[in-house]
């Protein structure tokens, strides 16, 4: 092989050079007869027919949800994760969307479910599923991200996690619903709109007040996930879909939205939530989830077998706009290799990013770096810098995997 | 109103007419309290945790695949339909793909399953599941249609069906996989190499020759299907996917693929499956499904409860590219007016398509017309004079539904 078609050091190829074929058998093994695959006995019976809402396969049964945590005292407050390492492409099952909620999951009966539209606004009005359904609707794909996600790396000394424990907090879905400038639109604004403070139908009655700008612009009542009604653990029978925003914002179980002339300043609205830079500023709010990647596999938990050929795989996404550029390192940050990004790159959604990989069977450090319309993802060391004080949420600094001399892979600060 | 805000007769809106606002207040109430709301169950008690692999909800039980058939005399051979009236969006949830099985769904242990590459190779090739993992993958967006789909349409008279039973044989997913060119150029092309037998490990060990042109161009091992593994209904472990071409050739259950100099005239190539114009000429094979579309909702099985605003929603998809322009007709085919499509409108790959109608209380016709590169959608007059004899497969005429004046909506004839 020729220096030239590496992309950077320690075994980063350009695509186009293993496209060139013949490089590696990866694990292929030479045969010279078919006769053995015939005597397995899904071959020699006929096999279960057809269902009418079908499930997944025995053998996948242990890909679940990630760090499954409850809050103590309390009843369905918690988290679940995605369990990133086991999946590939930009979809995820809704089966395995992460979960945050505040007082469990709500069995709401759609049919005694409604959406109020009250406040600041000349004619109050309310809607059900059915009358929604009339209004034109919007599809598109867009990520939700918690805004606590990744938050484990700010722990002084790197803790033995796997991607989904560190980074599980994000999930992409293809959303339907109706753009809600429309329902607003129907109301009347009043003359001092300025804010729509929404609330959930759970227990916890969740809220948070979102500037009304963003909800003329790109917000929808979510209505169907994935091509199928939204699923109960994302706000069945509705929910805010508040593109690129942080994750809670994102009202599940909505029933009310007061427009308002200030924000609620609600319970996720206090200083809590604030972020504090190292100069003494602090932002009242950050709403958008800033430029993020990571590679997904190989990572903790997954092992490389032996040296040679592996694709490095990952997701990268941007609440601020769309992803320009993602760049993959497999000796510590030294040298960068720009990764294959698949299409379409669409806005506020993850992208898939791959690049093939020779590992030698040393140990090395493999990190990937994002680039949107505002930036680079900043390294851990930058957005320690930067908000060094009572930081907790918004954490999108590069992740570094240790691969060690047995294939196995380790969360390390680079 | 006016006259200048529709874009067709008999109600169909410009969408920029309806964005307007304030045009309609379809079905929304005014309200003065949202003190009722307050009192329902799921706000006054914490709901259920977290959960590693979530379900619908139970208020969705009723949504199932349509039109489940067997084949007289067998086990799980025969079909099921995606109830495309009840979805929305472009992804079908893997639950709900169409089935189309010859010998039922067999039980793969992933673990026991590979793949072989044989036949006119220079060497002979066994992939097992992690060995594949190792390759580069795609992730890409595309619709499976079964060659049959549609075919209740050519009963001389038109039968009281609802979209899903006549057109249900079409679903669309996320695939990732590895490009079959990467292993056949590993495993190194004979010199008469042109043609690719791929064959599944179920009972009825399906067959089907697949041009290795096609093969060599975007052809792929599919092992995620919509974020996680594929399901054992399409194909777990693996299938092949051929974008865009009739869906019995994407095998599923793939465990082998033997290069060759000649198409096998395997079974599903007989003459059964030709196509024969009325001039007499046939087609040996039909490989890529044609440009269609078809108005999913309202349709038969929905109602229109009264008079006034709803919007109209379809799927449009091409084997041949992309589709370039849906148009959508509230007068029998006598005017049309162009739908909006939702981006993005990826190749071969179904697309939403969506107009705001005001239904004015009478009854009329829907129907709904598809352009990609190579032409328009045809009418069921100009298939029917093109393929007269022994026509079966690849029907993708134009759909008319009947909107009566109680709101219900027939299968008819246009």
């Amino acid at each position: 092989m020729n220096k030239t078609d590496f992309a950077a050091d320690n075994g980063l190829f350009h695509r186009r050079a293993f496209l060139k074929g013949g490089l590696v058998a990866t694990g292929a093994l030479t045969f010279s007869s078919v006769a053995a695959d015939e005597r397995k006995a899904w071959m020699r019976q006929p096999g279960l027919g057809m269902e009418g809402y079908s499930q997944r396969s025995r053998f996948e049964a242990d890909i679940v949800r990630q760090g499954i945590g409850g809050q103590a005292g309390t009843t369905g407050a918690g988290a679940s994760r995605t369990p990133l390492e086991h999946l590939q492409g930009t979809i995820t099952p809704s089966a395995l969307h992460f979960e945050r909620h505040h007082s469990g999951v709500p069995d709401i009966d759609p049919s005694q479910h409604s959406l109020i539209v009250h406040g600041a606004v000349k004619q109050p009005l309310k809607f059900s599923l059915e009358a929604l359904d009339r209004y034109p609707h919007v599809t598109r794909q867009c990520f939700i991200e918690c805004s606590g996600n990744s938050a484990a790396l700010l722990a002084p000394d790197p803790r033995d996690a796997s991607v989904s424990e560190i980074h599980g907090l994000i999930s992409q879905s293809e959303w339907t619903g109706v753009p809600i400038r429309l329902l607003l639109e129907e109301a009347g604004l009043a003359e001092d709109a300025a804010w729509v403070v929404a609330e959930g139908a759970d227990a916890a009655r969740l809220n948070r007040s979102v500037p009304l700008e963003k909800i003329m612009d790109d917000a929808l009542i979510a209505l169907y996930q994935n091509g199928e009604r939204i699923r109960p653990q994302q706000g069945y029978p509705m929910r805010l879909l508040l593109p690129g925003y942080e994750g809670n914002m994102s009202v599940k179980w909505l029933h009310r939205l007061q427009v308002s002339n200030q924000p609620a300043l609600s319970r996720q609205e206090t200083s809590k939530y604030t972020d504090v830079y190292a100069n003494g500023k602090a932002e009242v709010f950050t709403f958008p989830m800033a430029i993020k990647s990571v590679i997904t596999s190989p990572s903790p938990g997954l092992k490389l077998t032996d040296k040679g050929l592996y694709e490095i795989r990952g997701l990268a996404w941007s609440g601020n706009g769309s992803v320009r550029r993602v760049e993959v390192s497999a000796d510590g940050g030294r040298t960068w290799a720009d990764a294959q990004i698949d299409g379409p790159i669409l806005d506020k959604s993850a992208v898939r990013f791959r690049l093939p990989w020779q590992w030698s069977g040393k140990p090395t450090q493999l990190m990937s770096r994002a680039h949107d319309e505002s930036g680079r993802q900043p390294t851990r060391d930058e957005i320690l810098e930067l908000k060094r004080s009572r930081f907790f949420y918004h954490y999108n600094a590069i992740q570094a995997w240790q691969v060690g001399a047995d294939g196995g892979f380790t969360n390390v600060y680079a």
